[in-house]
């Protein structure tokens, strides 16, 4: 059973799904780093910029084999976009063709307050932002991540999970995590 | 033309309904119930509880078949669920294979404010639960009906109906869903 | 590559699309003008009426030659419904077979606040009406272009990008959009 994990940058998914896996171990990857890894491997890519800059063809065929890697994988638990933010607006983490491929049984959306987040990220200098998201931003993000998700359940026959990250209830969430994996 | 009718408990979705069948009279199906009549009819099922039970593969092929019945019904109205909130998460009431077989032409969203929701489960031993839901929740829920509900409407074909079920205003509640029956 | 622009009425599309063409020049189609131009010349329909009243195969059949022959233009902006507010409720302008053949890279979606919407409403002619729209009717047809436009990009791989239309800042959202067009 494939499972989907999302969350904007600073919502917290990583940690509350660590916390948990303290409770119920499971196998846990990140997207990107199997893609990357599959890049390296199969298309002699040497770094993650590279990856990005491949041909059309190349990238979609990467997509293809990164999901079906995962898919094989057994039970596990996949760190990764539910939608990504670019210039050209929100796009779907997993399209049709690609979700066919990954069939995810749960997607799990770690959200939380715009407050919480945006004071996450500040301190975070991985997901600091030159030209901070506003709050208005943050929530818009999170609703097409719930539109996403949504879709992509009633495509595949998924359930989705919305778990409320809040501060200082990190063991509440993890709980409700622990739960829904079942 | 099969219509699905949906709304959280306590959104008040089948009086509404009976008020607008009094003025455009139609077949009205419970899902749960022709699944039901099904699975004792071609499983041997006796009562609902064993239905929860049986293998992954016998409730599937009950979903293809109550599906099946209910779209050779003909004009027939459907009260069911367009999300179940379950403890994995909100799990759509017709996944994408399901929903080819139903191919609903109008799905209609019964909502109602949280405060006129809780109201009516406190009173409603059915609907009552031992820990109830916020106002967030039932929010939520209304939220993710409605993305399931467009989803459904954007793969078939269908229309989104929203009626707001107002507390003192249900005939004007049910002219609308008569409306939209057309 | 097609491009979809869409906004319900008096939320500003074609002004701040116009606005975004000045700076970088791109065909600019309407699907209803695409579509009664095939109407005229295949089914020798005469008016815009009389394409409403067609038999609902040949409708079907003009839905198809339509995204076939946008489909067919290159790179092109077509002016729009994500979804149509009928009596029967919110129709997706692209149901996922016409969705199919029309290939959408991208789906712009124009909003605006409802009382600007109303504002502009109240003083052109096209979009005004006898029983104007409250706040929450705009703020849910805005809710549900969302809705569909995400499943729109699951289904095909595009993007949705949501410009916000300010009053006095119509030179913002232009470079948003000229930016999405990449």
């Amino acid at each position: 059973m494939v499972v989907i994990l999302s969350g904007i940058p600073g919502a917290g998914k990583t940690t509350v799904m660590q916390k948990a896996l303290e409770k119920k171990p499971l196998k846990f990857v990140t997207y990107g780093t199997v893609m990357f890894d599959l890049a390296r491997e199969k298309m002699g890519v040497e770094d993650r910029d590279a990856m990005r800059t491949l041909p059309v063809e190349r990238q979609r065929q990467l997509q293809e084999m990164t999901a079906d890697r995962v898919a094989e994988m057994g039970d596990v638990v996949v760190d990764t976009h539910c939608t990504i933010k670019t210039p050209a607006g929100y796009l779907p983490g997993f399209p049709y063709d690609i979700l066919k491929r990954l069939r995810p049984r749960l997607v799990i959306l770690v959200e939380a307050s715009p407050q919480e987040i945006a004071a996450r990220r500040s301190k975070d200098q991985d997901v600091r932002q030159r030209d901070p998201d506003t709050v208005e931003e943050m929530e818009e993000h999170q609703m097409m991540n719930r539109m996403a998700a949504m879709t992509y359940a009633t495509l595949v026959g998924a359930t989705v999970k919305i778990i409320h990250n809040r501060e200082g209830r990190l063991e509440e969430a993890a709980d409700q995590i622990v739960q829904a994996l079942g």
